[in-house]
């Protein structure tokens, strides 16, 4: 079935592999006109790169982007985008122990027991490292979203234990845990010593904050927008849960708490409070949307672990290689590449919401 | 936008308002020859009719299902199955305190943004009212499930502070809570009855389990199936937070113990511990799919609120009416039917994975 | 799988048999505040109700439509419109000789072949009388167009043999034939005896131009606005060719003759011949749209035909009951629907095409 | 507007432009398992390559097949498949005459009404070469086909006046003009002579039949086989007209003999006779499926054409470079492809048609 796909009027298609030659994006519904360079994608795609710390795999990937399709003398054409990324460092090492080994926390399992076999390098399609041409996409939604003011930014909120406040979201792009606040920063740096001293991997929590947003994006019934974000973090591997606004903590409140107020604004109302994380009915109020995700330890671990072989013997499998001893930080800039894209798709969506800006549009054009 | 409609090869399109003549869905894709009276769906919707205890609205519905396409001599005829259940209870009452004024917590400052106007009667089309049609679909997808051994099973997991713990599933159709132990929803009846006391109102978690699904259901990338399940639980209303299996709690956790190792089990293999909630890779493993959705307090309370016009003055709000202090139990068999409804389109979905059975599946009929 | 959704933005559901309790529509995706009352619909249902002339079945129906949600104080809300027309004439008749007999150029034996059984009253769900949910939605797309001076408009082009000219596209509402012309109207309707007299039926051809609309409509490669069309127009039963412009003539024709060259008119520019029927790369340019509609001649003659029985075994069928000898006259209204339905989604998607208009949008509103 | 995708759950999307760096598909919804090589795709991409015979472009193009993701170890992954044609004769010729001047029957107009500007070097994305990637997609669709017996066949059945009998489908490879009888290809090509002589173009009939088709194979309502063949067809550039069956012929026809009768074949049943084309209420029946679809002329003569500059002023074009007299035989693989793609989607659809057939897949699976 067709899942390599997302969006509806602005469409993210990807394809590749880890180990394959490449990945890629082709982003359908590009609107025409927007300025567009490789740079300005290869910033994202940047914050995502492995070998960045000794917190990341050490795998060797300039992770450089090529456009190859829907952009003519620096704008975008309207038609579709095509971008690639080239696979630089694929190790030819032996994979011998877990072509034939089903990997706890992995999709080694699931592919076989779906396809019949997997690619067995270094994941396949169900790699991390898919996420690559999420970002590249995201980059594009991302200057879309500028151009009217939107603003998405995501960030570590917690590496295990360790909870960081939203001190300066500047500094979150500063330390390589992406936490915005550098005493957090540097407490969680600490722990994952620990973690990675035992052989162990660490999970954590990451937030998303969009500001700029118009009022009334999102639509009735099934096409809410929390559900298509909901979707949209799911979608990103590793994620166990997914919360907006106040989340899970709603359960244990109280309506007089929960519910937010209205008050005017100059000519504008706004929400006296945000426990609904900017979505009202499915439908953006004038708060920022926040959200936010639970990010499940790196599965790879350097203990042995109880497991089968694809015939069902049991055994014990000891990975080799590189690993991230925790995937939050990388995941951040996919976080807001997922949101990114929802929005933009759903900005498209709501344009033809009402007659009288639908009659406004076609007469003036 | 079209927000109507959910799912791919077999889906659910809904219509109807809170005060409108009625609601209904038409199901596309529902398979030819599935046994289907009025009374399968309707044992469904009973569970969600309102005025059934103390703790629901009194608005007096029967919500009686009528079937009104895609039935034939007892059976589906593959087409279309068209489902409306009449509104009886339309108060004719006044409506004047609410339709110049933003509820808080409801959607009539969204709509508004988005629509320029709105059907201010109790709501309309953004009314719980409009799960009715959910649940006839679902109550659909419930038998197909059946027809090949899948069960989905949904339950109060907590109401305010009170958590439930899971004893009995057959004990959550016993008591007006829905919770799966009779000790549990005592309290959690004593706590709503202060909440009530206070003129407040309280939130809660249900929990959804999924047992007998074939492994393998679920697709790479974008439409792995937690992605789907996120949307679907997410697009009911007052739903805030979703989680799969160990959810929130994994971002604290451990490589080494959120890791689920594998075993064989008969010719089988399947996982020897279930943190992942029956989902690896965004494809179902051999466990039972776990999810819970947190709800968010009913934000209809009795007391008075501050909020403004449409006009933007402040002004004081005091709810009047027929409004469920919690909305928890009475949205366990929606969670069930949104599970079911999404897991019928992923294992329509699957069917051609596979060239070995796509090639067996057309040279045997 | 769901095959009874047209559109991806503006959005027609059906659902309904010829005898069941009745057929309609769920559009979805209709703006919010479009003026629209049951009597506007109506005025299109009336050009293919049944019993009218002496060339269409003597079926009685009032075809009297309901809107059942999606309308508050005569405009649309912008949420999912529900219109239902009930079934009054279904006759209690015997259907022993076609509940096991294949009638020829029906599709009694391939829905046989896809489901296993079918629904045998009077052709269930594949019946022509599923085109009344299909013309009621027409009727709302019409009323969209309108708003920004898109007129699109059917009628007969031929009779078996009897060309009508286009002489005067009001004559078309005034003639039980719908052709432009009274005098190829009456030859047609003598043609029609004769063919009456015979026991036998008569094909035609349906024409539809589109005037008003916005060039730039239409997207490129799969999403061109003739394919959306060719779609539509070969969705509806007995339509066995379709034709854009010049159609199948161009294949004898040459690059100097067939090539529509361009000149100015005012500060516009437009094509000085329309060969190509308004549509250039899948785009509409600004000359009128114009597409032709082959309809096969009614399948329920009176004469004994050969065919099976379920069994395979042989056997000769002869009709009785109520039939069209033609079904082109009831069939323009339907193309002028699908058409309709088809622009609408088309203009809404266009909407989101250039940059500056999208900034444009969101910055005036 | 997402316009470059096909398919609901077999999906191809397709990129690039006549001078970039090259075009590619991705196609979603492979089964795995497929054994797929690029020589596999090559053969078809060679059927249409440029350069090739002197009706065709000189253009020099290897079109040389890459396959970038979805492979492994020679079989399909399931995953999405990525295939790119690295364009290699890019002239750095001087487009300065066609830049702001409007080509009768091209694109230039359309797209800059649609988007504002356009990438003007060698029609962008509206040339022919994005049929490349459709071939590419085609060349799978057919594998998939084969390996349950169905066969598409498609060859040219006119150019101009000259029509051929279908006496050898083998022979249609054999001549330039892939005309299914050496003395029709032989007339034809003296016509093209003629043709070239007075520097204008020709254009012609493609027909395409498919073979061992199961029954059952299509959709009630709007996703009718011939639909869903209908706008397969249509989105191919320069297609004008598509017929299914007896076509538009059927409008002079009568009942009695457009008529297709049933007999029984050994166990089963089958039309006696293919005036429908092998489709029956959208659904097919045993019968090969028969389409036509009726090609323009190429637009792109050496004869002085009237038409405007970008800003309106009249002028006289006259192009130079590579053109082909007529399109039609380098598009006889490009219907055959879309076809192709078509029938994969819609047999795939079709799997969760029966309960019957649900069951037993999943209870043998």
């Amino acid at each position: 079935m067709a899942g390599s796909s997302f969006g509806t009027v602005f469409r993210v298609t990807t394809w590749g592999e880890s180990h394959g030659p490449g990945l890629g994006a082709v982003l359908d519904g590009v609107p025409a006109g927007l300025p567009l360079t490789e740079e300005m994608i290869q910033r994202q795609l940047d914050r995502r790169r492995p070998g960045q710390s000794r917190y990341a795999t050490k795998r060797k990937e300039s992770d450089q982007v090529h456009i190859l399709s829907g952009v003519f003398e620096g704008r975008t054409t309207g038609t579709s985008l095509s971008l690639a990324i080239w696979n630089e460092d694929q190790h030819s090492r032996d994979y011998a122990n877990v072509q034939d080994t089903y990997r706890p926390g992995h999709a080694d399992f699931t592919y076989d027991q779906k396809y019949g076999f997997r690619d067995y390098r270094g994941g396949g399609r169900s790699s991390g490292r898919e996420t690559a041409a999420r970002v590249a996409a995201g980059a594009v939604a991302e200057e879309i979203l500028k151009s009217i003011g939107v603003q998405v930014t995501a960030y570590t909120r917690s590496i295990g234990p360790v909870e960081s406040p939203v001190t300066d979201l500047a500094e979150a792009q500063n330390n390589p845990l992406c936490m915005p606040d550098a005493k957090a920063a540097a407490e969680a740096a600490a722990f994952l010593e620990t973690r990675m001293a035992e052989r162990d991997s660490a999970g954590g929590v990451i937030e998303c904050v969009v500001t700029g947003l118009p009022t009334g994006i999102g639509d009735p019934v099934f096409e809410k927008l929390d559900a298509r974000l909901g979707k949209a973090i799911f979608s990103i591997g590793a994620v166990k849960g997914v919360e907006i606004g106040d989340g899970f903590a709603v359960s244990s409140s109280r309506g007089s708490a929960d519910n937010d107020g209205f008050r005017p604004e100059g000519s504008a109302i706004v929400p006296s409070s945000n426990h609904a994380g900017g979505i009202l009915g499915g439908i953006s109020d004038a708060a920022p949307i926040i959200l936010r995700a639970a990010i499940k330890p790196t599965p790879s671990i350097f203990q042995p672990q109880a497991t089968v072989h694809r015939d069902g013997t049991p055994t014990e499998l000891v990975l080799r290689g590189r690993h991230d001893p925790v995937i939050v930080p990388r995941a951040v800039v996919v976080v807001e590449s997922m949101t990114a894209i929802t929005l933009v798709d759903s900005l498209f969506l709501n344009m033809s919401a009402r007659m009288d800006r639908f009659e406004a549009f076609y007469h003036q054009n």
